[in-house]
């Protein structure tokens, strides 16, 4: 291998070119895309593919990255991707100031990442003599609409009666301990953490890559928790694309949030200046469930059945009595303890959830049962009007309660977006 | 829901069109490339597409399916897929007729399900009393090239001293039980099996809806003992396309045996006639092992050491000393105990096996590292010729096991392909 294949990242020879010899991410992207990727970039403000000089070729913007600043977070509304790597990570360091510098840090990664880059000088460094800054594995892949959403849960703020971090009194009040609901069965090994990390990228190689490197850069001041892959998409926020099935066949998230409805995510999602705290203003408030599906019970049961305990029926996703998946539902005509019913926002008191959930397989239990199911994903302005009243409901009477059960459970507020260069992930918090 | 909604797959109006009301995986599927996929039918000779009547419109054979019928089983030598679901089964049932009868069962659902059809009666049948004979997860999903490849394990032949089938006097001779090797730390729960499956598809959502109606299927005969999800490919088939990279960042099978190389794999992949037993002709051996990465360990290395290690660069993927992937390894170049130097052909006697492996990555384990590696699988025309000297030679010197571990590990015999309808999955070995 030659010096200049050896070459980081910033100092290659022009992207896309033969000669470059080292295959970066960027290098394997075409041209063709170029044009919408950077008007894209333009939408979002200062995108990550203008930053720096060696990036600024059109090369390098090309495809299907998803612009990382903004004044929301990608990953929220924006539309879904076809998998999921969410971790969970404990802080254990102590040092306020150690967990700042892990939070810069990643935020840099995260801009690179999402753009295509790799971080730091790459997987292959001009001195060979230290460890890669980037792990490599998905060296030659494109962006693939990797978006990556930062978290912080109850314990940043408190734990165990401590204030760690001198943040005891930002904390939001929407951030609440989640009650425990009917019918939980939590792994605590599978539940909560001080902060996550939420990637999704249509390719499940990016959004692994990803993980494993914040948790890598993080060493030895956090470490992940517990994470999940997920390797389905469930509810999308693209209503026009085919609503995808979850684990039990049925169409799932059919009246989500709309990216595109600017006035259902302010009403419902995005957290306003007059909710507090100031912090928090442009953010959203993230539930995680892990629910294990019993699906060989689920698919002994009768198609009658199945249709009447979900209130749609299973080919089109119609609700019961109507035609078409999209037509408005007729609560009154499905049975009372049916799953969309009980979900409805009209039977929660308007309470209205963006999902965001992904269906998982984790090999075989000990009973030689599939370890499948959904992990639920869900943002909202506030737990208390959204997920909690909404879950207690579900918990209490959902017919559907027979075939699943929550094993995992997590409560994070997400800030707003990174606005520039210059921001990172929890600056408003810790200034 | 209408009656006409309702009805079987096979009754439906024709595919494709608006009318028919209910979404088939086949009525998603354009017309755009049915002349490609009806000529690769016609390739691999009876293809499933066009069984019946109602499979037989150009919509129904469109895009992406890979002939389920032919001299060889899919999924080996045919060019491979994104991901992977593998599955490992006890036999049950001391009832050879049952056993047959499952096999009979899923040699014709993995035909319809190959070619992108519904099991049975679909997700929706006729008599919405019953169970639906497909479970509907992968409905309005296409094909996605999904490959579905049977074996048999050891302990269909003789178990515990017990001939449990009237099959001892068959087992191939190759079909041994593998020997410890140095540094093996199995896990028995991942370990084995008298049955596989391996699912391989471009969505995984089609690659794990197999798998479970397999298991669906097989109720009360066959349970999971074990099963593996890949999210991406390392090897290839195609050696055109681009060499995909491991856990380590580093390319995998640049030398693979390419799928269109019939002179190597009838040489070192496919059971001849001379070879025996009868029943084996055509078919293989596979070897799985689950190769547990310590990544946070590896990527704490420094590049020249990785490169050291593998006798390759990070970045190219070039064997030391040359300039390009491709270009021929100079073994003496390498470090005596290099990974490249230690698996290739010329230090094992000639020994070359088909890999088709998958990264996994299953979460994270109690000390919070990710539970990441390689799901090694390897296809061969004896194991004794392949996989057993190069993987002694491997695990005495690899200068890589410092990194890895083999926590997983089972060999099958692979019979031939299915020849037509009336063939099943083992038929020869019953017979």
């Amino acid at each position: 291998m030659t010096d200049a294949q050896k070459t980081g990242d910033r100092q290659e020879p022009a992207a896309g070119t033969a000669a470059a010899g080292r295959p970066s991410r960027r290098s394997v992207l075409g041209w063709g895309g170029a044009g919408l990727a950077l008007g894209a970039a333009a939408a979002g403000g200062t995108a990550a593919a203008l930053r720096t000089g060696g990036d600024a070729s059109p090369a390098a913007a090309a495809g299907d990255a998803v612009p990382f600043h903004g004044a929301h977070q990608a990953g929220i509304s924006t539309p879904v991707q076809d998998r999921l790597h969410f971790a969970a990570f404990d802080v254990t360091t102590s040092d306020r100031a150690a967990l700042v510098e892990v939070l810069k840090e990643w935020t840099a990664a995260a801009a690179r990442m999402t753009a295509g880059h790799e971080i730091g000088e790459g997987a292959v460094p001009g001195n060979d003599e230290l460890p890669p800054d980037d792990t490599g594995e998905a060296l030659g892949l494109k962006p693939s609409r990797l978006t990556l959403t930062f978290g912080i849960g109850p314990g940043l703020f408190e734990k165990d009666g401590k204030d760690r971090f001198g943040l005891k009194d930002r904390r939001p009040k929407a951030l609440i301990d989640l009650p425990v609901f009917p019918g939980d069965n939590l792994d605590a090994a599978r539940s909560g953490g001080d902060l996550c990390v939420q990637a999704c990228a249509d390719d499940p190689q990016v959004a692994v890559h990803a993980i494993r490197n914040l948790a890598r850069i993080g060493m030895g001041k956090v470490a992940i928790r517990w994470s999940q892959l997920g390797f389905g998409k469930t509810s999308s926020t693209t209503p026009d694309a085919q609503t995808p099935r979850n684990m039990m066949g049925f169409k799932d998230g059919t009246r989500n949030i709309a990216g595109t409805d600017t006035e259902r995510l302010e009403r419902h999602v995005w957290v306003g200046e007059k909710d507090g705290p100031d912090w928090m203003t442009g953010g959203s408030y993230l539930v995680a469930r892990r629910i294990r599906m019993h699906i060989e019970t689920w698919d002994r049961t009768s198609l009658a059945e199945q249709e009447d305990i979900f209130g749609r029926d299973k080919a089109e996703g119609a609700p019961v009595g109507k035609e078409r998946e999209h037509d408005e539902p007729l609560l009154k005509a499905m049975k009372p303890d049916s799953h969309v019913r009980l979900a409805h926002p009209d039977s929660n008191n308007g309470a209205t959830i963006l999902r965001r959930g992904y269906s998982f397989t984790d090999g075989t239990d000990k009973l030689g049962r599939l370890d499948a199911g959904l992990f639920f994903i869900a943002y909202q302005k506030d737990v208390r009007d959204g997920f909690v009243p909404l879950q207690m409901n579900l918990a209490r009477h959902d017919t559907l309660n027979e075939y699943i059960q929550h094993v995992g459970s997590a409560v994070f507020a997400v800030p707003p977006g990174v606005r520039d260069e210059d921001d990172w992930w929890g600056r408003a918090l810790f200034a």
